[in-house]
């Protein structure tokens, strides 16, 4: 999902963690992922996670960084996405299903709690929030064989954006221009207007890498707009850039309104087999795991590169849980 | 699809093959497609035909007959379906991507050529084409053993409707109430209205004991008029009847365009697949055998029974074949 942040603090933070000591604190050797993604390759895992809260006092942060560490050590993970929430009721009129509370500054709780952390980490940044300066100065303090970012534009067109998109992306090229640059890929957007795969291969000219797509639950809304970025990408002789596919489980029919406000589009089939599902949790995670399967063996068919993101967009510990197990068993999956 | 026939031929037409002969004749032992749709039991393949045009002379009409026989044999078939094909230019005002060819009557077709098909024929008719009494003296005159009927009701709502698909059920169940009754499923209609399900269940009320969707492009749409059907009988504490979904190749973008023409929605990714493929045939084959066994696992978790239906478009041999060799493969994908 393209989140934003809530408060803005442009701090630099530069993760610390010796790379030796990150790779052998793993238990499967983690590919490269941003030599992978500079190569145009796919075939990469990815994990989700939303800061805590941001009420969470430094003890507790460290705690939950702890578990999730433990947890997805045995994954083999690729890469960790860090997501900026922000309260989008600009985007959205309709009533939020869960009240907004706002979360730790990802660029902070991964400097000063996921210093363990192995493998690369792609922060995300919503652009709006930050004056051009301030995102300048966070820019040029990352270090590019350790950190990635995705920016993501202004949720809605209400010209409040401190910075546009095109503005922080011109920001990245001078500021930092070995970082590696992802943007955010919305398949629902191409299903209405038919024209996302051309908003990619602009983000592609201003230095995108890599695109992230929201939590996939029309395969058809991803299978088209995939088609149509990969015959665009062979009419104009571009190499593609991969593709990462967001999987989520969903363990309730509050977590699916949630889904749904954000703009993700969930089928009518889905929707009713959870919510006779004795196992809900389980029917999604059946239900995700299927999804990931095919669109991984459409990938493989049309040759286009792509990595594999579980989000784990739920506190609830048994929902935390189903999403690792989804990871692990995508993992088995993925060509190393 | 949902077809009407051309010029109103109502005389009537039994088959007189022995069954003995028939099953004895082919080498697989069909089940008793009949039987499996009266205990609403599926897992059964039928292969849909259009008659040879109108301007067929008998001889050519019994070469192109006998060479559909020899062809699906080896098959084992559990029954043939054979479409009324008319100018729909009232349904759609675009342009037509074929012209028009008027057929020669299936139930006439049926009985002159067909005498040494083995297993049940689902004969489609276009109840708006017919005055009740016509319709009356077909139905009375038919086979209950041998013969299903698919009744189809007008495309347009232009009044011009000689008889309506309720009056038709109606003339059924008095003419002949132990004929098997189908009615014609429409997934797109469930996209864009949302109560397909329940004009199902109308349906199934009015008599019919299988539906047979038009040709699936759409998975999602699939799945979701499926979902709402089982969800509504289970609420209702109504049997499901089987589904029977329909598949075809495709192998020019002149036939995408026709099936577009006739209401399928073709999903963009698959456009795009066909229209870079070097053998649009053969992806068009591998689609659909992909969407085929989707479906099929997801009726057989979900607990509806469901038929499969191979439908043979196009007249090139090329085509006809793979159409075949989609059936055969089906086949080995059913349990028996």
């Amino acid at each position: 999902m393209a989140r934003r942040p809530g408060s803005v603090k442009p701090r630099a933070s530069i993760i610390r963690v010796p790379a030796a000591h990150a790779r052998a604190s793993n238990t499967v050797s983690p590919m490269d992922l941003i030599r992978r993604i500079k190569d145009g390759d796919g075939e990469f895992l990815l994990f989700a996670l939303t800061p805590p809260r941001l009420a969470t006092d430094r003890e507790r942060a460290q705690e939950i960084a702890d578990t999730t560490v433990a947890r997805l050590r045995p994954v083999g993970v690729d890469g960790l996405i860090l997501y900026d929430i922000d309260d989008e009721s600009e985007r959205n009129p309709g009533e939020r299903p869960f009240p907004f509370m706002p979360t730790l500054d990802p660029a902070h709780y991964l400097a000063n709690h996921l210093g363990t952390w192995p493998t690369p980490v792609i922060v995300y940044r919503a652009v709006g929030k930050y004056a051009p300066e301030a995102l300048r100065s966070w820019l040029s303090a990352q270090d590019p064989s350790r950190l990635l970012t995705v920016l993501v534009g202004a949720a809605s067109s209400s010209g409040r954006a401190r910075t546009s998109l095109a503005g922080a992306q011109a920001l990245q090229r001078e500021a930092n221009p070995t970082l590696s640059l992802g943007g955010v890929a919305i398949p629902e957007r191409h299903s209405r207007r038919d024209d996302e795969h051309l908003r990619l291969l602009s983000k592609q000219a201003a230095g995108c890498r890599f695109f992230v797509t929201q939590v996939v639950y029309d395969i058809n809304a991803a299978k088209n707009l995939v088609s149509d970025y990969h015959y665009e990408c062979e009419a104009r002789g571009i190499s593609q850039a991969p593709f990462v596919f967001t999987f989520s489980v969903c363990g309730s029919m509050k977590t699916l309104d949630f889904l749904r406000w954000l703009g993700v589009d969930v089928p009518r089939w889905i929707e009713n087999d959870l919510k006779h599902a004795t196992d809900p949790l389980e029917a999604s995670y059946q239900q995700a795991l299927t999804t990931a399967t095919e669109l991984m063996v459409y990938c493989r068919a049309l040759g286009v590169p792509f990595g594999v993101n579980v989000e784990s967009v739920s506190i609830r510990k048994v929902e935390i849980e189903a999403s690792v197990r989804l990871a692990q068993q995508l993992r088995t999956q993925l060509r190393s």
